[in-house]
């Protein structure tokens, strides 16, 4: 019997906050094909601006880490998210009508900033564990989410969120899922208990923005103010 | 005619959202005397966790300072935060019932993560001049809304409302409240036009999230998930 | 019989390089009285920007602090060391024939560059226990210093060496001395063996840098180049 | 008549530590192909160090740049530092007969301890525009090292010393220093006197530690305790 692993056991405290994702408006309509054009357009600009701060924190967990392997899986992650993953986004946007210049513009909704500083804050001021615990719901959920919209015959026949899916359901992703798990699990476990507790609150933290962030494009949010 | 000075055109540029602070119900009802003491209790909780964040983000703004004089006064300032303030609040707390402990274990509602996270991205990521831009709406805030609430019978007639409220009504307060204007004003004119820009954003999104905090007291917010 | 704190296995370990602090020219001579003045007036300069720069570090680690007890004596550490440290210094600076506007500009010897740097990059890359272990050795050493200095009678005849070396050995800066170090071993208890490890790579480093002061000054270096 | 540009004038400001280095001993004698094969084995175990906490720097930067061309560039050199220019050290690593893990454990002699604590505080602290002036001079003085070098007959003899100079002959390294230059030169052109001044400033400070770092090789500098 295999002992369960430093994410297995967050992934089992965040397991609440998970299912309340998977079930969220967005993502069944998503399933079905029947989300509102309107409320897809207004997430993929706030993935896009979300990404671009995601990216930051990789390049300060790059300075930070320790060991040469992951410092380079790091760097060439950031690489690939500044160049492949916008790319696709850009590529996505276009084929929703946004124009690349209001795409880049993207300001961001009040749960997009609040998440983003939340992972900023954790970059500048942590270490490296904490970095890529606050990273990880979000690499992570979109595996469970794809794997679990996958198989569905109506979001088959749109072809849109279909592709959009997939994106998330490739090996390469699931591997990609997998290193940063296993990063996780080995800063972990280098870790003293304090460490790995923020790590926790880090994680459960960016899972309920995950949460936050579905619920914020399905209301298309604005600010208060 | 004395020429606009960068932190009145700031003043300016936030009106709209300083009156809708200003006529918020959490504020109106302190003035009337009339406000419920749970949604004070939960201000207080918040306004303790907040300070202590606010206390962070001075340390840094200190080691980011460049003269002499501006650093020594903000270490002073970060002293006063983390005894006189700190004590102010402690105090207040044990007037309202809340246990020491529970006041200092205070967590942050969701409103307050992300205007405390704001600050520190600022704090950590940015220039001293950002940093006080930042933290000048809270600062300044208190001012004018203890200005405006300081007069009326009502609140007079509320011992413990009245009481907080004079706090931020005091000469020193004024001269705090002017200090930090000024150093605004200083580190603004020898900042180029990229950065005060950013301090311009800044003001604004911390003033925003001034009001929202006010709105999240009132409504008792709670992590949604 | 007391198990060794962490603090002692430190000292232990730099017990070599302490050595040779407690040997240096620059210190054997204070404590005949008879230094150099001008070795003593470039040591005063160095000293002046260095404890700027250690201010900054302080200002860094009450940021990053978790308890309210330690972050509310790093901060008043920090305003102290701004004002009396800064005063004394200004002072010495002024029966020494050094304006105060010169004292100011101390432009930092290579060898002090070298030391401030490495601290401040440990406070803005490291957790809050590896600035203090980084900022240990020099607190420390001084009080140590002072220590074996103060009983000299040759030393005692000149007035000002004597004034100098008797500000490290007053009651209150071996009670800045325990603090520290217990601050130190609170840290070190609370962390992982990678921490604790580069903690004591710090306090090294920063012992090596101490010595290596004392002779910058003894030798009034100057950059190569 | 074309403008000087700010990196002209940085080069310019630089001439004279620029010139001692390009007449260092170290290079005379790589250019006459006679330098001591321990002082090249020195200086490439040096250089692999350096190369990480250079790449760090890029990390950093790449987090705090604005817009997303820059950042998009600074990403991918990032990669290629840790894959391409790595991998290039290694090689000659395993040439010169160092092992892969005592090259990998290499320990920073004092200047090159000094020089990237300085790049990291910078990178740290200060916005991109000083992050990557106090970067330049290393990029810079290797192309022009390189250019001086490149065709004196004796180093084509030496073959090792010729192929590790001929890597910054390319074209594609001229074109790297280049965009290095006109980076540092549009962040300069938005910037306030002061962050220009401070960019000069870590650009003469690295210049000077490139002198230092070649001046260490030459001697296999030791720390002096």
């Amino acid at each position: 019997m295999r002992s369960e692993s430093f994410s297995d056991s967050l992934r089992e405290e965040a397991a609440p906050i998970w299912e309340s994702i998977f079930i969220h408006p967005f993502l069944v309509e998503i399933g079905e094909g029947s989300l509102s054009l309107d409320k897809f357009v207004f997430y993929v600009k706030q993935d896009y601006a979300y990404l671009v701060e995601f990216a930051r924190c990789l390049g300060i967990a790059t300075a930070k880490t320790e060991d040469m392997d992951s410092m380079r899986t790091l760097a060439s992650r950031l690489d690939a998210s500044l160049t492949i993953e916008v790319d696709m986004l850009e590529r996505l946007g276009e084929r929703l009508g946004i124009p690349l210049e209001e795409l880049r513009r993207s300001e961001l909704a009040p749960t997009n900033m609040a998440y983003t500083r939340h992972m900023l804050h954790v970059a500048y001021s942590g270490p490296v564990g904490e970095i890529i615990a606050a990273l990880l719901p979000c690499v992570w959920t979109y595996q469970e989410i794809a794997e679990r919209l996958g198989d569905r015959e109506q979001l088959k026949r749109h072809r849109l969120y279909n592709e959009w899916c997939s994106t998330y359901r490739t090996r390469s992703y699931a591997e990609l899922t997998k290193w940063y798990r296993g990063l996780t699990d080995r800063l972990a476990s280098g870790s003293d208990s304090l460490t790995r507790d923020r790590m926790r609150r880090h994680f459960i933290l960016s899972s309920k923005y995950e949460h936050m962030f579905w619920d914020m494009a399905y209301k298309k949010e604005t600010w208060p103010i």
